[in-house]
């Protein structure tokens, strides 16, 4: 599949690693005019949204809308703002997502929240850390869901450990997890962490 | 120990009858003058807040800052608002949260931030959720931090499920969580749900 990928830091690099070892097509955009976001978004069939959740959505205007408008975007983004030390504040949170400000910016756009809970490691090789912890989707279109469901069960994320939580403002619980997640970041002393969901059996 | 309970919701009583069967000497107040937080906050030693996040300030100055001075504050509120629907929203969050509140109008009490987390079943016996699912605890007093662990190994929590995660900012990661856990509730359709961190071995 030819894939955008919006963003040059860990995250995105690592996902394109990935990508391109699974075949895909994957070309990267920055601010950089010689790889550009409108380019990768243009390329792309399929988009990551890479970039810091502070400036994810300047960098999706540089995409442009054209470029978005039916396609599936996964928002991987997380918007910390480290500025003011530990513990980092959120650029938006509580009422709103970077997620849903992304999905109402582009409402063509078939958004889905994923990833953003682990570290970028964890994200292509969930067997780094051990159990049968979870990851999860969240988006208002079924088909898209479907879509990055089958790319996470490629990056080797069993289809049993995805759990969808909703439509697109369950993006606001995935974003807020991020303090925590920080948090057991420190107190395990590794980043490669994540969180097991358990439940009673009924 | 005598223990003081403020609040008499579902957490509230649900902590008392766990205490009680424990041998405590459990006294709860609530906004009823028969029955008032200053007379449940004078007869503990030990004062757990189970009223709700918004209320929560106003019920411990109710309580009076002299009965919680030098004492163990055991903050169980989630400041959640839910008079707009769901998702809730939380009426602090981000830079601030209900423990660092309590904590900085009443500093002479020594506030431990836990069981928030789950629901209150869960909070007493930890066995109705399989695995090995973790509780938090955070607090600027290392020895309220234990005095409170203590109690909680009472509740069920083995000592090694139990994860320190630093100073009283961190109860923001802990609040901000409760919108995660009401979609892991609703994915999976029972209360009775936690989470169990998992990492990397070294």
């Amino acid at each position: 599949m030819r894939i955008g990928m919006l963003g040059t830091g860990v995250v995105g690099q690592t996902l394109e690693g990935k990508l391109t070892e699974l075949g895909h097509d994957v070309k990267v955009g920055s601010r950089d005019p010689a790889r550009s976001f409108e380019a990768a978004a243009a390329h792309g069939e399929l988009i990551f949204n890479a970039t810091a959740g502070g400036a994810s959505l300047n960098a999706l205007r540089m995409a442009g809308a054209d470029n978005l408008a039916g396609k599936v975007l996964v928002d991987v983004s997380n918007p910390l703002d480290f500025s003011h030390g530990f513990p980092p504040i959120l650029t938006v949170c509580n009422t709103d997502s970077v997620a849903e400000q992304i999905q109402r910016e582009f409402p063509d756009a078939r958004v889905v929240k994923s990833l953003n809970t682990v570290n970028a490691n964890v994200m292509v090789d969930p067997a780094l850390v051990p159990g049968d912890h979870n990851l999860f989707v969240a988006g208002n279109d079924d088909g898209a869901k479907a879509e990055v469901r089958a790319l996470l069960e490629a990056f080797g994320w069993p289809a049993e450990r995805l759990i969808d939580l909703g439509g697109i403002d369950a993006a606001r619980a995935l974003e807020m997890y991020l303090p925590l997640w920080l948090r057991l970041f420190q107190a395990a002393g590794t980043a490669h962490v994540n969180i097991q969901l358990m439940r009673a059996r009924e």
